[in-house]
């Protein structure tokens, strides 16, 4: 049977999965990568975990591996250059070593391409052509599929939407700007904000959290749903914050759906309907609400099942 | 030979050519449209346009028409759908009337996305694979072409992204936002601040111009070139939310270039420092530096142009 592997890797953790042409999971296996070790170690406990996963799918033929890599990746050389969640891993080849030893061809990704790519092929995307995803948790990614096909930028690289200009008198954030996305309604943007609005306030927030500087965005989702009234106003506007950036996606590209993952979209139903009214607001020169918006559906095996379908289609480009 | 004919409708003027298959305009003709009149006598305009430019060049073998028309069309449909700048021109069937007539196939693309595909084709965008077209004037109209195809939205809408949101604080708009970059930056609100800020200061904005209420972009620009600092300050401030919008075109989609028209960008010169200086601090998480800014190349022209190259497009496929 022809088979395909799927890598997820993370900052912390990297999961491995065997995957069908057709997308199904037949087995999968997670470890810590310990970024600090180093590169070496870390491609060994992959390559290991790559070994364990096949040998529990004997039947496998494999095909292709797919790599979907916490950015920036050097797409065209094969290499990983994170020194910033990957310390250690800058200008490291990691697909030289695997197609060396699994004597496939490997393909690397950044890894909001790859899960992006997961989710339009069997995911919340599914049957739409033209499918952005974007990732709200510790930041924010963004990818855009079109057609089963990642879209790149110039020279191949990824936009990072998440990056997207919101309001120039927001907080400044480490891409340059002010007020972007990521600076306004992240994981860590949500909690600072939460700890300085509760600083002196009665919530049910420090009681949950343990105290003011434990308050993370899980906390505020939490308390939201105890109908705490400040956990509340603090979810109204980061539901609006994330509209006003789904909002610039329409604005400039229109797409058929708009698929929302990560930690903090877990709590889903929450924001959904904050956003979908900025969405409403802004449909008159665009037809925005012809626009899906849908939560993502493959959870934490999006990235193995994206990057195994980019080996897959350039193993394909290859052989046509 | 081989040729085209393109059509650049806008709301007072429209312009035909003859077009050929590089790209070439053998001649051109425009009229007042005089969208009031009703688009019956609008068509019979077009018709004898069409008619005058094919006279002059006899040898000509029509192919096919394209038209790019002011927004928004219905281009499954072949319709105008635009009482807005072209009152009365609700649900028109233009593409009908123009294929009976001439007996070759007609296709209707909106003007924004027209004239990006002639600059990409053969203007300031030739040789890049991803063209981002940004035409500032009484409106800012945004398009994006890739492989000299022209990238639709949801349904085949076109996306405005002339509508980008740059400030939430920001003026009102009729896209139902806030502080869009068509809001801050287009002529109408350039002339709106000017007369603003000249009301009851010592420049030379309201001598050129003859009074407070005449100032526009126009005498904006000018003054700026004549050293005038309350128009210099002006520009900066443009050149920052141009410079923005374009950034949010960036950590979106990194084009290969963006290339930007219309008439206020007849003063290309005087706001390009500016936009540079915003991209340049906006490259640290994407290669925003990377991906060329330049003036279209054109003119008047690149409507006509891109609209016979759509049609043109659509011949091969029709034909492949």
């Amino acid at each position: 049977m022809e088979t395909l592997i799927g890598i997820d890797l993370g900052g912390t953790n990297v999961r491995v999965g065997v995957v069908t042409p057709a997308g199904k999971v037949l087995t999968s296996a997670d470890a810590l990568i310990q970024a600090a070790r180093g590169p070496q170690y870390g491609l060994e406990r992959i390559i290991t975990l790559i070994e364990q996963v096949l040998t529990l799918v004997p039947e496998a033929n494999l095909r292709a591996i797919g790599i979907g890599a916490t950015g920036p990746v050097d797409r065209a050389r094969g290499s990983i250059q994170n020194p910033y969640t990957l310390p250690t891993w800058e200008d490291v080849d990691i697909v030289g070593p695997l197609s060396a030893r699994f004597g496939v061809p490997v393909d690397l990704e950044n890894d909001a391409d790859a899960a992006a790519l997961g989710e339009a092929w069997i995911g919340a995307g599914r049957g739409y052509s033209r499918v952005a995803a974007v990732t709200v948790g510790t930041g924010i990614g963004y990818a855009l599929v079109t057609d089963q096909a990642i879209e790149y930028g110039v020279d191949g690289a990824h936009a990072e939407g998440g990056h997207v200009l919101i309001d120039p008198h927001g907080p400044p954030c480490y891409c340059g700007g002010r007020g972007c996305l990521e600076s306004l309604a992240a994981g860590p943007a949500i909690a600072a904000r939460a700890q300085q609005a509760a600083s002196g306030n009665a919530t049910a927030m420090i009681q949950l959290a343990g105290s003011l500087e434990a308050i993370d965005a899980r906390v505020v989702v939490q308390s939201a749903r105890g109908g705490d009234a400040l956990a509340c106003k603090l979810v109204a506007e980061v539901a609006e914050w994330l509209g006003l950036g789904i909002v610039n996606i329409l604005t400039l590209r229109l797409p058929d759906c708009v698929c929302l993952g990560g930690g903090v979209m877990q709590a889903y139903d929450l924001f959904a309907p904050g956003i979908a009214a900025v969405v409403a607001r802004h449909s008159i020169v665009i037809p925005a609400e012809r626009v899906k918006i849908l939560p993502m559906q493959l959870g934490g095996l999006a990235g193995v099942i994206g990057a195994a379908r980019a080996a897959w289609n350039k193993d394909q480009e290859r052989n046509s």
